[in-house]
């Protein structure tokens, strides 16, 4: 009796602490959703390392281990007020700070030879619609940055490019409300709103064919 | 046997929608806690209307009735992204935008011939490091603007100016999440948080003689 | 033949550098103006040091002194994107970094037994509206902190308290380029724009007989 | 004795005014630029409407009629505080207001069956270091946005995708100080200021082979 084959996997990443934090929100809300049954998947939840390279590796794992039909990755911004749900990745590395092995690439390609940049393939202005609905506060992001979370974007859509049936992308979310307590002025979201906005996420994204018609760009 | 008697009051106030918002988060948070018991006193909540002169009548129709021990008067500060203890009120309304009745006073004093401003007689530094302590974002804040909250807590000190033993004062809080989610980048806090956080500024309150020694000033 | 006696002096004050940095944009713009001739009065320009005490036993030697019409103290404030016109100085000192004498005051009054607060006495709505009739961003501010910037302007007004007519207040400028270049996001205006508009704002102050009615209030 | 022949040209584009606005900085700073020799090229001014399709057409005449050595578009990005080089365009458009002539697409293609980015071929770091050591505040982004601003600056590298040495890319400004003005809160530099950016950009990078290694990367 095979279990697993049974029941189709979504994967949900998070990370491990950066940047002087002894948390990562991305981590506690993905955790917490491990195991869950959403729209007739199962969530796994796997945790990636704030390192470049060795993210992508354990990533890639992950996708050979779990052959998840949906992927979400997920990370902390801190400082932004809303959850993003990212647009593109693009193929640089170009670190303002250390990562957790003391890696700071400049300017340097996730993928050697790779194009410029991929889009993600969730329906993203579906999932924007859904989380808006439900009141949670959610924006379009047209930047992942240029660290750890972009490079992780880049290379699971860069590992997906030849299984279209396989859609992925990356939802970027504030500090949690503890973190938040450390920085004057600095926004943040409960992880419970946060893992009620991924269950969201993950049916939307399973539900939806194609996606939604819904202005949501930038001036710049 | 009149219970009322035996249990001192605690008097919470929030306001009605205002700006074009549908609800109050001001409101909702304080509504929830009405009949709680805190540090042996009851929680009386009363909503004020965001109304120049007729929130003052309200509060003072409510200091009257409800003789309370404290009194914490909550407004919704959108775009604010921590919860803000109010330093002090000034003694001028320059609104903005029209009040809920129409009234738009310019350089208008709250109270004619009162003085420029009263400090908050609350323990700000002490309900602050509490809140902090329990992770939840918090600032002090060095002003209420010019509005029906800055009219309010001016309004309310000037009331309590003879009773030193009643502590009162202003505590603006965030947009909630559902009314950030059509507000796209503004920050946001759950009702749920922002009760917890007034439970225990409360419980701060009641408990802390004078206050702490603790920096939370801004250089402008 | 005393020149001085014949012609009414206006005071400006700029600051000496602080927080880390090499220069402070409200001398460089403030020393630039010395001697200048507005409206028929004469610039006095005087550095005062980043110091609680020490920089309004400066500002009060130089009223003593120059006997001014006018007095409008300039400070920096980084992060402030427009020049900000202050309403008014509260009298207390709470300290986030230390001063240039590394005092560091908690929650102390700029003057014991002083009251709370007091508010500037120049044309503020008159000078905003000659700064945006001029194509010059600016502002009111309702907070000029709890710092030095504050301390000069409470103390100040309290100084000129008996003296009705002669009118003085305080104003917060940004960041110059040159500063703005080392801190990546800060907005800024350059120190000739700064000087433009403080030579409005001294004409305006000294042609204006009390203040015009315009709304520049804040909900929080 | 054809002039044009000997002196290669450098093509500087702004855009018309747009969102309500009567000015465009953008076009005012580039237009007092042209005709100025800057390290042996000659500039050459051209305004671009802010309309989705013609501001191409418009771009691509004038590379045709100019074949400039160096291509800089500006454009307008109220809201942000520095001079912003941008180091990606997207092949999205995604308007969440109206261009000039009330066109709103909606995660349309720039160009159909394009790469899904560029990365703009100017030395930005180089760039970015000679505008700090100048004291003009400025920054890399890492998104264009998806608006008109975008769309030529993936158009215009889509355009030179064959001309590797002809350098093209993209630099946003912010509001002039009058436009400030008009907005309260939002930062802005003034034109003499991005002229003296735009003179120093156009040198450098005619004067760099590469690109500087230089950290200016975001986490997010």
């Amino acid at each position: 009796m095979r279990k697993s084959s049974k029941t189709p996997t979504v994967l949900l990443t998070g990370f491990a602490p950066f940047g002087g934090e002894s948390s990562n929100p991305s981590w506690e809300a993905v955790a917490g959703l491990h195991g869950a049954r959403i729209a007739g998947h199962r969530v796994q939840a796997v945790q990636l390392p704030v390192v470049f390279g060795d993210s992508l590796r354990t990533l890639r794992a992950a996708l050979r281990e779990h052959k998840p039909a949906l992927v979400i990755c997920v990370g902390q911004a801190g400082g932004r007020a809303q959850l993003t749900i990212e647009r593109v990745g693009i193929n640089v590395d170009d670190a303002r700070i250390a990562d957790n092995r003391g890696q700071q690439p400049i300017d340097e390609p996730v993928v050697a030879g790779g194009p410029a940049a991929y889009f993600a393939t969730l329906p993203i202005k579906a999932m924007l619609q859904a989380l808006r609905d439900a009141g949670i506060p959610a924006e379009i992001s047209q930047t992942a940055g240029t660290y750890v979370c972009n490079h992780v974007l880049y290379g699971l859509l860069h590992a997906l490019r030849a299984q279209p049936r396989v859609r992925g992308g990356f939802i970027h979310i504030p500090y949690s409300p503890a973190q938040a307590a450390q920085h004057p002025g600095a926004p943040s979201l409960p992880i419970d709103v946060v893992q009620a906005a991924l269950r969201l996420c993950v049916r939307t994204a399973l539900r939806t064919a194609g996606d939604l018609r819904l202005s949501a760009g930038a001036e710049s």
